[in-house]
């Protein structure tokens, strides 16, 4: 498949949405049809393929398929996913590739009854606890380390009553030997479960759905509030890093709080940057208030004279706005996306590969011809698609200029929390200079915001207390990423000293 | 199929996208490749059943299906597609739903050889030549008006040399006999025909493929110029409506120019609006600065004291900036919508049917709180979106006051030229005053652009000689509509008085 | 697709199933699932494609697709097909390929209302009326002659009162013009209209389906008894060669009875030989029995000496035995036949298309082991079968001898009539004499029944007055096939001599 | 899905079937490509889903889904299964239902490498195993006994050097465990093994495929020896019970042979009765053969005045023919076959539901009419045919009496070694008497071969020391049944006395 995204264009890969939901029984609330389209708002940030799974605390049932979510479900397969509660995932494929075996929630039977997982993150030592399952008698039948944490969840309690499926126990005990990234719904006969990691690298949060008594039917778990807001569910709160909250009929509560020695949070800030969407709350501040505030920063940080401000759409036009309106420069549309652009089948022909950047923008000519234009884009990955898009700006555009400003700062390092990033190679900022990248891209400037300033953007409006995870751009990773072989000296296990401040 | 953008949107249904391409023999374009890309690029157009349609002078191939253009075609069906030549469709559907017998192109075997047809319009006298041709003797698979113009093709040529197969005189026939909307590419052994109608209702551009030496290698008509950009053809001009242009290895020529006391043209003026995408070019201006003028114009023409601007994305941002800045305001975003919506066949559950806006779009309550907006739209049909959205600013975003404004005129008339708008019943301005329309959709005041306005902002770059139908403001048709039965007085049939201009 | 039944046996192609079914309005009578059990009774003459079109009178529904006929409908597809008519077909692709284009039943719209055609047969003079047609105007979208058949159909009725629409005289021309095989089911607003060439040459029967009064609710036509049965209706009589009979509420009735001047009725032979079911009835006498008579008349015409008699499964075994009881030896089973064998997409690897016939058949060793061995078939079309099935008993089952017996005689000649048995040079028969045969399959000796013998065999129970079409042994056509070229001297046009008789 | 074969008919449920191939590395032969038509011999064993997993050492590539192995695979997916072994499995659903999580093999990857299963047969213990597995800690995907096998194979090796993966001791270990039938094709990184249970209740041969140069090239193990036959491959000889041989490019050797104290084999008699085709041989015998026994000894067990014996088609008429030379009456074709029927998804009207027997037969009334017909079947199970059949042959066929003779015994007693019979109380003999069976299925008389009769017929041709379970028909189970709630005092648990034997 070709996949215009990924060909053409420097974009980072999208991670997972994860969603879990419980209706009290006898509600009315259509379990599965709510799900549907909470998936269906967080689509963004997987669309490789995507699964449902309920139950009425007997039963359980699940359909899941590859494709967008709009493409997996119909009318015939979500009738019968039946039930007062369920989960849901969207996936973007990493390792193991997009095989069925991959989709999840991931579902078995166990010791302790029907377990299913639906999971956004990356555990860092999924290799070690794989083994160490292995080295049990368990057999696998995926790559996924949402494998790894489901067969984890059928192991038989120690130290816990044997007459009841301790969930709660065992979910800690999970947490305990689970590094890395991870927001988790997890369904079970008895209850729902939702999960975050002690540091907090994934978001997810908590809401309500309100009968037509003003009460509360329904609560929701789901990576992003956009989603909530989707099926006409209010926004409660976040979950805080660490937090394991158990749902049913009695409503959610907290069976875990976090550690009081827990480790300093380290919410991945490329959520701001890029994936989460504009309209998602984390950590008490709009997504799309940070990239206004990001753009503000950029123009201050990288100021340069010029006629217009543009930026690449979608993601980076309000970082482009925001910085116009700084600099008292107009803001105009100059390149136009094709909103229908997807993913086809379909190989570009010869003459078209040498401009593919082509095949998804194109330059509005009235806009930028004879100006000395400001291109603000929201990051840099590979690079690959910035120097496309400077050519098309200034050939097809006719403009006289073109300076590009970065709204995050060079990315020189890989993220093993489940970001598909790139490799070390891949990197164009790993491999060359600010300089070396202004030439390679052709632009007659280039800038990117500060650590400082992206720091300074996402803090000014976030809760007490939060820390983010910047290792693409630090190197500082606040989990042990030794398994994965850096042994450049750039890469430095933060994690303790996060955990000392 | 829940289909989002219609159920619970109020926008005008998109028409059809066409396409035609000759490659020189020998060039080594990839015809059907390039096809698809163009096709790729006029999805905006129809989305319902796409086909392509290919010879190389001796066979010809053929295949459709329904759904997105990337849905239709992969590699394996996009192969047996050989040949220098083709043309390709996307099919909004309209009457005669989508069943599969109506997907084009259509393709026939005649008395004179293959003839397969890519149509965008409608024939305002489909039913009559329908007849006449039951009446000699054809049968019909469909109940479409393109298979109606193909099996026109079919006929024997009256005052025509029996020797060859001579298309001109046929395509010109044709254009002697129907009325209406039509802009045609059409395929034989022979050639590849372009054709309008005399009033240009729709639009068609050509344009042509250079080879590694600087030559022609092909030539591309398509609906609109966007489609040549993406495969890397450059522009050459509009066809002129009434034009009949033929295309093969010794490059386009036209082969029956206007008549010289051809009405004056009448583009569909919403293509301006809202159908054409922003980066094409039509009659030698770019529909983005249209759009920019749209919004000047509504700004100047409908002022109202007000803190923020705000725009329907995402057609309608680019009125929405040029109105914030006539009037000196602050542009924001104020409404993100989801940009993976799409079809799909999951019905939205009994809680979500309350307020099926909130599917697709979400309010920005930061920077929309307790200000008082002006949300820009591009059109109000059926007004059943127009009231939620303002519930949404209001409720969703806290706003004091919202004050709608709309770069088009009140839609008082149906459209019988390719246009799916709506019945005079569903049309809200034809039910309603605009202080009616106003207290429907519970804005704080609400103001349309003025049929000059309108006029004004498209004539301004617009060629000299350029007319346009404004039959849906106006009621004023350019051709004779009494076959739908309008007898409420309002409507006039216009096409006379223009001829005589 | 590989074909088993195609590429490594030598049998001659089926052709198509026809029915048509009426049911009183308010009988309750299911029409498209009785229409659906029919064809599936019929599947053995036509597995490529299948499809079903019905009406109320007032609305025509239709679906059909490629497959077997299980593989085409489904209760989702088969619930739009309300009506209380219908026709259906299964077909068997001959010119034209297996594309959708050419799928049965064809279905137009004409100036006397739609018209639905199911066809068995081949229309010699297709061209010729294709030709003429196309010379009117008619586009064709096929190259079936059922599309000929229905176009014709759409035809404006001359001498005939305009004001209704006059099937029967439509049909009775049709009748005039057409020339070959045709057996038709035809759908109308009005009614259902069941025909048969002059010469019968293919078979159709009528019957009819009692209430739980007793009463006639629904009468049906078909091309085999054998599906009146399957959907538990009791046998009426055949249709009459060139007989035309309408069905409505009123029942069945002859609206055109065969012409006095008749020629000589002349259904094909070989719906004996091997088409037909064995339990179906042609002209008042079972397949069943006339294959027992074959394989009796064979024993007495080409005896030989041995020990037992095999015959080749499943349409020859009963041939075999009558062989076997006449001659006095043991019947046994001496090959087996892989049941679930059918189409693979999967082609044999290099070892086994040595072969290849073992993918179909084993060899009984325990019955054949040291025995001389009768082995009877019911026809040798191309021969490529009959060698490696004379070694697999000889090598595989050890027999001692192998002698083959023929239950029809050499096929010399192509058929035009709607049997796409092979080209000329493609037959065996055609090109070698039966000594060579017999070496070339490898027996040890070799004999077909006489054509007299065949005659004899069929004639003996069939009504007063029938005849048969033999022209694939005999080279006697009973209509004009010189337009396919054959001008070796070798063929006999017959129909006016018979005609004479 | 309406399965007529289960619906209408009194046929006992298939099994599965499994098949396994090494090929020398370097030898061209086709690995997937042998394995699809080794299951395409194989069909008659399962037709719900279809699998193939192949390896060449390093990668294990699996392609898995439901319906015919002509609909599972094609040649896009047959291309990946790369690799010179594999092993393959069509399956009939039992328990689980026809989800694609049950279907064979099961593949998963095991600390000792990747490890894949096929198997024929049913585990009595499979919830005692199940549950002792999840007591370790394994959760489960399915509910089928294939993937308890597969994570026992998981297991750390106790006893066992650890630097390399033993996969004969596991083996042995699951042969110790695993208490049922079980016939297995085990693929490793390293080889494959084929295994039977010690009772030996499903069958499993051994064969060779040659090279041009007349050298062993690949091996293969397979349910049947008709697979071997179609494939070109040489029969070497059937697996003792309890044997496990391994294969590899050393070509097959026994890893373990049966145990000394071992107890009687006891192959499934049914399999000669019914499931297995008549091509194949069992313990040395023809199973074509034996049927003529049991139609042999039948007639001289049960002899009845008569006119002609006419037989089920097509499992039953090889016995049939036999019990006509016995009896010294004419054996004729009675009842006919619609060949080309099998699932669909249309539910039969209301009119045909009184006598669905006729979807699938037909009589032929003009060799039964005023008859004294033997009607020959091979079993009754739930009684739910036979009555029809007799009406069809006496009303439809107008025989003058109906003596029915079946050529196995009464079957009281359900199957739990993988043949999914029927309950208790759904076998027709265990509630009725055979004068009531006969009574309620109209026949003028009614009889069954003895068990010793059946023996006999059995035994006759077997290898010395073979032995047969007829629990189905004595009770007398060769395994503990015991956890099926048995307890009606019929059963008894007769392993131990065999194994005394």
């Amino acid at each position: 498949m070709h996949d215009l995204d990924e060909e053409t264009l420097d974009r980072p890969h999208e991670e997972c949405g994860v969603v879990g939901l419980w209706a009290k029984k006898g509600s009315g609330v259509e379990v599965a049809r709510n799900l549907f389209f909470a998936l269906y708002a967080l689509q963004h940030r997987g669309q490789e393929a995507a699964g449902i799974c309920t139950s009425d605390g007997t039963l359980v049932n699940i359909h899941k398929g590859l494709g967008l979510v709009s493409q997996v479900f119909n009318e015939d397969n979500l009738r019968p996913l039946q039930g007062h509660f369920g989960i849901g995932h969207n996936r973007y494929s990493t390792t193991g590739g997009n095989h069925i075996a991959n989709v999840q929630p991931f579902y078995i039977q166990t010791l302790h009854g029907p377990v299913a997982v639906a999971h956004n993150g990356n555990l860092t030592n999924a290799t070690v606890m794989r083994d160490a399952m292995m080295s049990r008698g368990v057999g696998f039948i995926s790559t996924s380390d949402t494998e790894v944490i489901t067969q984890f969840l059928a192991r038989p309690s120690m130290n816990v009553r044997a007459d009841r499926p301790n969930w709660e126990a065992r979910l800690a005990h999970l947490g305990e030997e689970a590094e890395g990234a991870y927001s988790l719904a997890i369904l079970t006969r008895e209850a729902i479960f939702a999960m975050r990691d002690p540091l907090g690298l994934r978001p997810m949060c908590l809401g309500a759905l309100k009968g037509e008594d003003g009460k509360h039917t329904a609560w929701i778990v789901a990576s992003e509030s956009a989603a909530l807001l989707t099926i006409g569910a209010s926004f409660i709160r976040d979950l805080k890093p660490g937090e394991i909250i158990r749902i049913d009929d009695d409503g959610p509560r907290t069976v875990r709080e976090p550690h009081e020695r827990a480790p300093k949070p380290a919410l991945c800030i490329f959520e701001y940057v890029y994936f989460a969407r504009p309209d998602s709350h984390i950590e008490g501040q709009s997504v799309h208030v940070v990239r206004q505030r990001l753009g503000r920063r950029l123009a201050q940080e990288a100021p340069v004279e010029a006629d217009i401000v543009i930026g690449v759409p979608d993601s980076s036009l309000v970082a482009a706005q925001a910085y116009a309106h700084v600099a008292g420069l107009p803001y105009v549309d100059g390149l136009i996306k094709n909103r229908y652009i997807g993913r086809t089948f379909i190989q570009p022909s010869q003459q078209m590969r040498k401009n593919q950047v082509r095949l998804k923008f194109t330059a509005l000519r009235d806009n930028l011809e004879g100006k000395r234009v400001i291109l603000v884009d929201d990051s840099i990955v590979r690079g690959t698609t910035m120097g496309p898009l400077v050519s098309l700006v200034r050939d097809g555009g006719r403009a006289k200029e073109v300076h590009v400003r970065v709204a995050s700062p060079p990315i020189q390092h890989p993220c093993f929390m489940g970001v598909d990033l790139a490799s070390h190679d891949q990197l164009i900022a790993h491999r060359m200079t600010v300089e070396q990248i202004r030439a390679h891209i052709g632009a007659d400037s280039l800038a990117y915001i500060t650590r400082d300033g992206l720091h300074a953007a996402v803090g000014e409006g976030a809760r007490p207390g939060m820390g983010h995870c910047d290792a693409c751009f630090s190197g500082r990773y606040p989990v042990d990423v030794s398994a994965f072989g850096l042994d450049d000296g750039k890469l430095q296990f933060e994690s303790r000293k996060r955990g000392e401040d």
